[in-house]
């Protein structure tokens, strides 16, 4: 099935609004292998929605709009929808109900104008909205094209989409998908490639995707078939032979993020957790705490940018400091284990480098990141050298520091490889 | 002059890739008072090509496509681009002879398929790419409608739309166009709507765009016209007006963010500051780290997550956390004073709060974030109320805080408000 996804608002056009919307779909619809052929984007003017669903419905087996189903004067999606179907609006009672009963609970005042959003087309299903008052509309043009309305406010597009698009599209197809996704860290795109190589015939029907980020490069993969048994079969065996292949520098599966396992590893080892961080500024913590209920194993962090902090708050010795300078292996060690004697827990996590952008050397250019961790397990410390710009090097000294721990704390190699 | 923006690459089709290109490009061309009236994204396909680039010159004054001018079998954009448009593609050989230089220069191996960059459709334009190899390129349609290739490469489509597009779409419409932005904290948009009302007739030629974030609203004037004197004077006058109405709650112009507006005011002050972070775990130092120079006034940060943490870094009072809880004004005060009397800093600031998803209560609910300030100018503290997700809550929080210290540092009432 081939689909056209149609993104209405003037804010999207302007560029004032990133569109993630579209992404979000286009991701979650190859779960359903459906495969997206066109992307629009147009303005809030009836003539422009009319057109490009004209447009859409001469090219491709489904449509989704997004946006333009508020209240307000400028949302004229679905008036331009029921003319181009010829599908007449007329007002559902039960949907202006739900929306009545939203609008109390939640003690607003409601406008006259939000009625216009229990204006439904003709043969319309309506998808309830579970965390909006603009519900979803699903109308099978001509019996076999499905044109899907949703609200243009992402989590209530997504929510939709999610809970009826999704299962929608996949009965409709009659295709049976699985996917998976192997995170990894530490090695580069062509590394990876080079290590997976070709896939085999044992893998048809199965397709895989490389998304690189700063956080590292996802593998991800879709099986789509027929036969359900088929298909589980597949992605199986799929799993299993990617698995053996890059086992060496995944770090997790799904959506879980490198805080998240690291977060784990701490709880189910007992372990509280103190950081002390120059370059990253507060970074490693943040990424740390961003995990609800990290209280329960991150103490505290120290943010050391002038040194006479570090030698305060962490006891490293003025000496060192003046012997290696502050961007060292030795700081970085000594930090670490000042973090965990200090704040009395098992761990302690030491990052100083250059950030940039001044401050490099050439011994030392922008973009060195010292990282060292102290633990029960050991002491180890390692020299990163990040390639971008202040916020980039930052991050990825962030990143990198996350995955160091996870290796440090499950007793593999620090270094990410293959050998 | 309406133009549409054609995106070609399947790697944004598919969702994996997040399509910044479009929005760059829409934002530059209204400084040259160009509206984009469509945008479209298709796949590496010939036929998908020539169907945008049909459509795009039925309906549109000018096009630009991005992507797919590449060396590799699947940039197809330049071929399908010169059958559409009845232009053969010739080797041009200054073009090959400055990719062969580029190459030479960073003594990279040059494949053969390279050449095909220097494949130009006949009668084009060659803009050079400043930072990478693939020109960009400008084919005046049937004599009138503009069509435009740029690379996909995000940091060469941006050198390529800013050195050549943007004065030649200026020079096309002939006509001066000046911008302008405050960026506004702390009020909602409807009530900057309501306090600034319906432009008067003084702005003529002038639009007002109202660019919500969670750091607050952005207030961005553009204003054209064929006269570079008139257009020059209605945007001082807009200017005027503007700032008179706003003025409270304006923190920068242009794209200046609060940590850099922040830091000035430390360093000019002459101060240095400590953070203490229970909630934000590190954000906030964070933040003020992340501008280049921050260590000349940035001294160090305290994350006390644990209550342990905030009496041993802090010397926050046991029976004050007893008394009031971890979450309260008091110790959010306790905690700015603390940090400014360890560090021995001018400025000391606490932020504790309920992050969620969990831990809120009836009285504190989640979301409840306690913000002070400590500074020869005395000390402040306020409670605030954010709705949203963990990280939401706690990127408000930040923010908050920044725009605290920015108002307490200038003697400026606290409550951001135009009373």
């Amino acid at each position: 099935m081939q689909i056209e996804i149609v993104t209405i608002g003037n804010e999207v056009l302007s560029g004032r609004t990133i569109d993630t919307n579209f992404a979000y779909l286009a991701r979650l619809l190859e779960e359903a292998s459906v495969q997206v052929a066109w992307h629009t984007t147009c303005g809030d003017a009836a003539d422009k929605i009319s057109e490009a669903l004209t447009r859409a419905l001469a090219r491709a087996d489904a449509v989704i709009m997004t946006g333009g189903l508020g209240p307000t004067p400028d949302d004229v999606t679905r008036k331009s929808v029921a003319t181009v179907l010829g599908r007449p609006l007329s007002l559902e009672e039960n949907v202006l109900a739900s929306i009545r009963e939203r609008i109390a609970r939640y003690k607003w005042r409601m406008p006259k104008s939000v009625e216009s959003m229990a204006l439904i087309p003709r043969g319309a299903e309506v998808w309830t909205n579970p965390v909006g008052a603009a519900p979803g509309i699903l109308i099978v043009h001509k019996d076999r094209q499905p044109v899907i309305l949703l609200p243009g406010v992402p989590h209530e597009m997504e929510a939709l989409a999610k809970e009826f698009v999704l299962p929608y599209l996949r009965a409709r197809t009659g295709r049976a998908v699985e996917t998976f996704t192997l995170r990894t860290y530490g090695l580069a795109e062509s590394i990876l490639h080079e290590r997976i190589g070709v896939l085999g015939d044992s893998w048809s029907g199965a397709s895989l995707a490389y998304l690189p980020s700063w956080f590292g490069v996802d593998l991800r993969v879709t099986v789509a078939g027929r036969d359900v048994a088929a298909v589980h079969d597949t992605a199986l065996r799929a799993y299993n032979e990617l698995y053996a292949r890059v086992q060496p520098v995944v770090y997790s599966e799904g959506s879980r993020n490198m805080e998240e396992v690291v977060g784990q590893q701490l709880q189910e080892l007992g372990y509280r957790i103190a950081t002390a961080e120059s370059c990253t500024g507060g970074l490693l913590a943040k990424r740390l705490t961003d995990v609800a209920g990290s209280s329960r194993y991150v103490d505290r962090g120290f943010v050391t940018y002038a040194n006479e902090a570090k030698v305060e708050l962490l006891g490293v010795d003025p000496e060192m400091l003046a012997a290696h300078g502050a961007v060292s292996e030795a700081v970085a060690g000594a930090m670490a284990q000042g973090a965990r004697e200090r704040a009395r827990v098992d761990v302690g996590v030491g990052i100083t480098g250059i950030a940039g952008p001044d401050g490099g050397s050439e011994q030392k250019p922008v973009g060195t990141v010292f990282i060292a961790v102290s633990s029960p397990q050991g002491d180890a410390a390692r020299v990163h050298r990040f390639f971008g710009t202040r916020a980039t090097v930052r991050e990825r000294a962030a990143q990198c520091a996350l995955d160091m721990l996870r290796r440090h704390l499950s007793g593999l190699p620090l270094e990410p490889s293959f050998e």
